[in-house]
């Protein structure tokens, strides 16, 4: 992973950790289920934004080397996360 | 696409046009939504499937082929993909 | 289903199968694999509005009358609605 | 929200919580990006796990009291629960 795509997804991690922790404090506060609802949906979204990130560099550092070098596995992989996402 | 990831797709169209055709007379006979809610669920995740077969082709023959002879473009048409997926 | 949502769901339903008519000679006409997971995308996208439009219809008469009479399985089977449309 | 609820949700939160900062330290250690998306993933799912428990508590209390004294505002808050979980 090159160290921008690092410091960002690390950076993004953080705060969806943070967010979560506030959700948490949230529902010991026993607040109307609706507005933890959004809160953890906005959650996976920042999450799923992630996951974009990790792929874009995934596909052209790791992706474009194993083709290179006739590694089919890393196609297999990209398939199965596919599916895996679309779930 | 080869030939046969082809016929599998179009059979797998015919399908889905055909339960879609029996979901529409299930809510012309005025059907308990909730019984055609499942119906239609069942369609979005035959169309999910039938796109991962389409994926696995593209992967290991377009991806293949562009990122050979150094395309980049296939490669930002798969993360693209993906955002779009995952939406 | 009160009658305008009916009108308003066999409307979007006729929509996305002749959508899923244009995909599949798509399909036969060998067109690019990545075109044709774009068009089916917007096809599941346009299921699930659709049954928003379902649920909308469902929350507001079923849900309420059940409700009313003391039925806790509509209140059930909406949380399986969730949970399958979620997965 | 009932305390068994609350309990299982806030135990789910904490784990979630220690599932990213694990990723996280993942991510500090440069693993393969595959291995990490997975368990992003993962995370997602549990957190999807998280929100039926929610809404499950949330139908069964809040809404069927919503419904008996006549508020049909917590039936809007449900559909677009459910436009945002389906996005």
């Amino acid at each position: 992973m090159d160290q921008d795509t690092q410091r960002d997804v690390l950076r993004r991690l953080s705060y969806a950790e943070g967010h979560l922790a506030g959700i948490r404090k949230m529902v010991e506060q026993d607040t109307y289920c609706v507005d933890v609802l959004k809160q953890t949906y906005a959650v996976r979204r920042a999450i799923a934004k992630l996951e974009q990130k990790l792929l874009e560099g995934h596909l052209h550092h790791c992706v474009v080397e194993g083709v290179q070098r006739g590694d089919a596995a890393v196609l297999d992989e990209l398939a199965e996360l596919y599916a895996l996402a679309n779930r």
